[in-house]
Parts: structure tokens; C-alpha cells; sequence
């Protein structure tokens, strides 16, 4: 694990340039809301973007960096399958993946996923309540029994996802939903947790157990120096074969 | 649940017609091997293969098709991606999918996962013994302790699939190795199984065993008529919304 | 598996003896209402109380018993240990065993899931609404998307269980809490479901998909006649040690 | 979490004192073994054995302890019921338990898996070779792709354990047999390890790979400061329920 943990933010960064409300809560973009808090937390992090070259995900960028966090909304298929193979590439080598809200529709999170992860939602502005499911967990670190989010967008299931690796998070909606809000995953040598909370035109990402939580799944979802994996073919047993 | 249970069994079917060793054990093809068992079971069984037109996988097939069971070896990437688009959307809607050996690579099973599915691999005709891990589950109705494979290609860890919604066998074999061998996973309405006995040119679809475990694994893996899924937006909230 | 099931319902039957406004609703004990529905299903179904010899639970009861259905209450304390273990012994050798509701604090329970079992509750009659979190799995066969209760007493998370192998539900109750409602285990060769609702002052054993769920936990719990296991000690390998 | 960790480091602590052979592999014990390489790893190490008063495990210790290693095997009826109640009840409020080799049939193991936790076994030194199954995990950090270990005890599935939250390791034995070796389970607050090599009569705590597995093991199972919890009545709602 390198230190300090690098992180970089990823944001479609449309909402904000076009909507003066969005723009308004956050007037350097969500990706800039979540980095300066992760630098408090003595994180080194980067930005990168839908419009820039690549999208800001270069191969060196991916290499340099140990989480990528994901927002994205309204341009999911704008992104270049091509950059989403070579994210996923990168995940299961071991980067982190935490996708945030609407990310659940993201070409890369459907892809290591497997499932649709078509879900319910309502914009009612209505309040949620995020309960601890898994109180030992590393990402709960801090946190009281829940986090109450006084005006939200509903995300109501059947959630299509795989049964979560660990189900830390479970969410209460005012309008008489549930969801799983805070989901890890292993893939190959990569981690991933999904977190509900976020929306682009309501200041979800200043509140401080939110970005407590960000900050949680970040070093959760570090990668660790485990084995070099030798898939493939290997004509040589380990251990002697009878004549 | 239809009764009898309806099964389309696919197979590549270009090993059996181009090598003559393969030919000389499964003459009809590895499909009407585990077909014609599949039928003194009282299944309703048919057959599909690559080069048939739309692969043998029409809408109707699929529709008329409880449990997949997926064979391919050599020729994964001639499945052509509308047809894999077209059996993933029917397992997510509840068909039930069996994929065997050599099908950890196939799209299908691969998409399905959200993984590489890589592994280690070697054909040295060594013993493998195939442990039952979780012995209240179903698809071990009917085994002993263990099954006896007398001669097998290896598969071996690190396998790169998600951590198993149930993991019912793990298998040794003589050369050193381990390997997670029957895996269950839900991915939304659909079952998936992989069991990972099999090999184009040893009798393995003759074993009593193994046929009782695909035959358990279909009645396992068969639909559900559990609820009908309305994912989207539902913007009247189900409890009245104070102001 | 037996044909037809062979079902014994449990139940403490102290509240309907002692007080008049639960034997309104239960005139012949909760214990009856739950048989005379699974009859109804085909089963053959007996019943055992706590203040019969042995709580009605010899070891001939046991082993007649495919799936054992438990409500306990205000009597926890009053089963005595060696009937628990004589349960657990055979939970651990086959038989089914569904928890309902207040039995998440019987020492059946307790012993069989490792932790205190514990969570938050409350009586004030508000509405639950259960969600069916993984649609694919037999025990939400003929379910709606959810189960609506009008008025229960609510159980709240931090529910202390190990993470389930399934969860099947999930509720969410008007005064907002959520709780994992539907939790499948498997314990050696027994499988296990809790099953949240259910009161003894309220109708909730004549709802028909409480009923319903009930006969699907039943149909899934019941015994496989999976491996014979050898337990201790192996001097001989099943393989030639060299030397 | 306490900065440097604090953990104690149980033994049995017979074995060494009545046979000469095992003491000349342990002059110390087994406690001294496992304690001198975690302190050269920055960790705060104490040890108890069990003819200690209390056997060592007062509530002050425990209340000091962040993880607790649990050794034992010829003498797990002499530990007493109310300090196996005392270490459950603090696993359940935080504090990791690792459980080595034949602590697999600790009282407090078995407590907190809710099972039998038998298996087979054979002392006939041959090879176990334990293979990382899930590379990403921190419990991972530092290995190859197996650990190799010449001479052991073999320990055979059917392991009568619940589902592992995570299966880190599986191993391979020469004899024939496979065995889930790292097995993961949080239980309320805390986190349990189960890891099996280990052996009272063969230097197996001395390779190093098998000491940096209980160093990864003890940083994953320290506690997480975590929500408080509130279990029990909570007779007001967090939401005003209606008239």
C-alpha cells in the first residue's frame, strides 16, 4: 500500500457547467467537494474528468493510482468502452473502485457487476436514513448507528446487484422504501464498494458522515501487496504424477 | 416452475467432429451425452449447437428453455455478442444457467461473473477428487463424500470469479492444486451454476455423478415465479410525504 | 426427502392460555394456525408445546421431523438445555428449522447463529412493509414485490446475526427502522430461516403470504440425503505418502 | 483503534511442559513464539495460559486486549464456562479472536460459530500447500501464491463450519484431502480468524509466511470504533407515526 493513499476523483462534470443550481452547491464540481476533503484526510488526489483527453484516465494515471472514485449521471454513454476496459483491467490488478449514487449505472460498475443493477428512484426530495448493518466493519469506523440525510433521492429495490460480499449499509426512505446502501465487493485483486448517498443538486457530499465514509472506503478498498497471479498454462505439476 | 422441467443443453460441437478420439467417446456429441441422461431424469430436454443458425438460441428457444446448460471450449469467440446479450437478458429474467469445464471462458459465464474467470490449467490425466464442501445443499442430493475423477485436466487457484453466493464443492487434484468446483451465484432472477468436471476427450458426462449433479444443479438452478420487477421511476411515494 | 414433508410446529403456548385478547386471535394457539395452513399445502403436520413431556420434543418427534417450526416468547428461559441440545444435534443432522419472529432470542437460535441475537423493538402497531431483496430464491415463489403488514410490532437493526448466506428480506417499518427480515443459513447438514413477522396479539399466522412464505421456507429447509460424513480421525490417506 | 495494537496471545501451554520433544521445538511455548515475532512487528503482545488464575484472561486484560490468539488442543473441557462467556461477550463487543489449528474445537470457537466445527485429521507429516484464494484480501498482503508446509497434521473437509464471510485460504494436502484454511466472520462488533496450520510437535510457527498471516490477521481483526449500540425497547419512533 503506498503512502499517502492516492486517490483519484472522477466526475462526468456536466451537471454543474450546465445547471446554475447545481453549479451553486457545487461550484467546483462535485470531484473537487470529495478531493479537498480526502487531502484533509492526508490523501494525495487527483481529478479527472468526461471531457478531458481520455477522460482523464490515462494508463499512467490509472497506474498511479490506488482508488478511483466514481460520479457519473447523465453521460454514462459517453464514456469510450475502450477507457472502461482499461479501468476494469486496472481493478481487478488491485485499484480500489468506489462508485458513488448514480454510478450504480455506470458501464464500469454494470461491468463488474454482472447484473443490471436497475433499481427504483424518486426525486421527492424525502428523508433517508442509513442504518449500520455490519458494525465491525472498517468503512462504519466513526459513525453513529446511521446517518440521517434530511432530503434525498429515492433508490427504492429490488436493486439488481449480486448478493454483496459484505452488506454494511441499509437505507431507510421516508416513502416507504429500503435499499442496500453501502455494498463491498472483491473482484480478482480489486475491491469495490457502492454508497448510495449523492445527488447532483443537494449538498449530499458536505455532509460530514458522507465523507466520512468516502474516506472509510478508501482505505478499506486499498490495494494490498498480495500474490503475483500465474494464471495460464503450467504443463509442470507441483507434485510428482505416477508414470 | 413448468413440469417437467424444460432444458436446452448447448454445445459447441466442433471438438466431436474434427478429432476421431473425440468422436470415438461422445458420438452424438457432449450435448446428447448429458441430454439423454437429462431425459431418464423426466426432463424435457432439447439441443442447441454453435452452427446452427442464431446458434440454436432463438428468442423462442430461450423462452421455452427453464435451465441452459452452457459447453464450449475452443471456439468462445465465435458465440456472437447479440446472442450472448440475448441469453444473459433471459437469465436476469430467471432462466436458469449451468455452465461446465472449459465454459469459465465462455461470454456468457464471463459477463455474468464481472470477472476474467482465469485459472491455471494443465492435461496431464492426473486423479482429481472433487470434496463436497456444503453437504445440506441440493445440488448434493444423492453423493457420497467425495466424487473420483480417474483422469482429468486440471483447473486450479487462483480462479478469478466472485466469491460464491454458495460454494457446494472444492476439488484436489494429484499434481498440487485446488480449485473452487461447484459455485452458485443469483444474478437477479436467474441461478448460475459452474461445476467444473469435463473434458472433451475423457468420458467424464458418463460418470454417474457428475450426471447427478447437473441433473440436481437444473432442478437447483430452475425459475422461480417469485415477483414481478418494476425497476424505474415511481415517483408516487408508497407513504405520504409530510408538506 | 420424505413425501409428503413431515412438519412439527413448536410453540410456547403460554400467551393464548393467559390472556383472552390473544386467544380472540389464536383460539386453538398459534401452533394450530400454522398447521392447519401447511396441511393445506399437503404437508403432515403435528405440533409440540413447551408444557408437554419433554416440550413435546422426544427423539422420536425429532426424527420424524423434516423441518421443525419454532415460536417461543415470554418462556425462552423455561426450555431446558438438553432439549436444546438434543434440537441442535439434530438441526445439525438434517432437520429443517424456522425461527419466527420473538424466537430470534430462543436458545435454539442463540446456539445455532453464534451471536446475542439481539436488535431494537417496539409496540406501537405501525405498518411494515416487507421487501423481497433476492426474487430468484424459492421462498419468494408467488410473492408480490413486497409484503405489506398494517400493523405490527417493530423489530429494528442493529440485528446481531452473522452476515446470512441468503437474505431474502428486508422491512421497512413507518417509525424508521429497517431490519433484515429474511435470513437463510446453513448449519452443517441443516438449513435454517428467520422469518421476521408475527405477533401474538395479531393476526399476522393468518396473513396469506406470511402463510405462504412459511410453506416455501418449509419446501426449502427440508433435509437433502446429501453425504454420510466421516468426522475424526483418517489414519490411512486416501493417497500413497512417499517414504 | 489503539496505536500500537495490543494482543494477547493465548496458550494452553501443557503440551510443552510434559513432552521433551515438543518442548525442544517450543522451549517457551507456543504463546512466547507467536508473541516474540509480533512484537518485532510494533505490536503490544501479552500472553495467558490456562493454568493461570482466571486462566489469564481477567476482564482487565480482555478490556486491554484489541485480538486475542487462541491456541489450545488436549485440554479445551478444562476451560471454564464463565471465562469462555467473559471472552464471547467481549468478541461481540469488538475485540478480534484468531483461532489456530485445533482451536477449532475451542469451547469459545464453537460458541461463536453455532456449530460443531469437526473434521477429519491425520498425523502422518505429509505436505499441506495453502492456497490463496482471494488475492485482495489484507490477510493476503506479502504471499506468494501458496504457502508450503512440508511436514503437518492434516485437517480434511467436511469442516463443520458456518459459511465463511470470506475464504481466504484453501489447502491442499498429499494425503488426499482439501480444507477451507482462512476462513473470516465478523460476529457483532468483533472478528473472528480461523487459520489452520499449526501443530504442537513441528516448527510450524516459525515459517515466516505463517507468522506474517497471524500479523495480517491481527491488524484485520482489530476493533473498529464503530456505532454504539442500542439493542432493547425503544418505545418512541424515530418518525411520528400517524394518529
Amino acid at each position: 500500500m503506498s503512502n499517502p493513499l492516492r486517490v483519484t476523483v472522477w466526475n462526468e462534470f456536466r451537471h454543474e457547467r450546465r445547471g446554475p443550481e447545481i453549479a451553486a452547491v457545487y461550484p467546483d464540481g462535485i470531484h473537487n467537494a470529495i478531493a479537498s476533503h480526502l487531502r484533509t484526510e492526508g490523501m494525495l488526489v487527483r481529478t479527472a474528468t468526461l471531457d478531458e483527453p481520455e477522460h482523464g484516465l490515462t494508463d499512467d494515471v490509472l497506474a498511479d493510482s490506488d482508488v478511483l472514485i466514481w460520479w457519473g449521471h447523465m453521460a454514462h454513454g459517453d464514456v469510450r468502452d475502450e477507457i472502461v476496459d482499461r479501468v476494469y483491467a486496472r481493478v481487478l490488478d488491485g485499484m480500489g473502485l468506489i462508485a458513488l449514487h448514480s454510478a450504480h449505472f455506470s458501464k464500469i460498475f454494470k461491468k463488474l457487476m454482472g447484473t443490471s443493477c436497475d433499481l427504483k428512484w424518486r426525486e421527492a426530495g424525502e428523508k433517508e436514513r442509513i442504518w449500520v448493518i455490519e458494525p465491525g466493519h472498517p468503512i462504519a469506523q466513526g459513525l453513529g448507528e446511521y446517518i440521517e440525510i434530511p432530503h434525498c433521492e429515492m433508490y427504492g429495490e429490488r436493486f439488481d446487484i449480486p448478493d454483496p460480499d459484505t452488506l454494511v449499509f441499509v437505507s431507510w426512505f421516508q416513502g416507504g422504501e429500503v435499499f442496500r446502501s453501502g455494498c463491498c465487493y472483491h473482484r480478482n485483486k480489486g475491491k469495490v464498494f457502492y454508497f448510495r448517498p449523492g445527488h447532483e443538486s443537494l449538498p449530499i457530499f458536505r455532509h460530514p458522515d458522507v465523507l466520512r465514509v468516502i474516506a472509510n472506503a478508501v482505505r478499506w478498498a486499498a490495494p494490498v501487496s498480495g500474490p503475483g497471479l500465474q494464471f495460464g498454462h503450467h504443463p509442470e505439476p507441483l507434485e510428482p504424477l505416477p508414470g
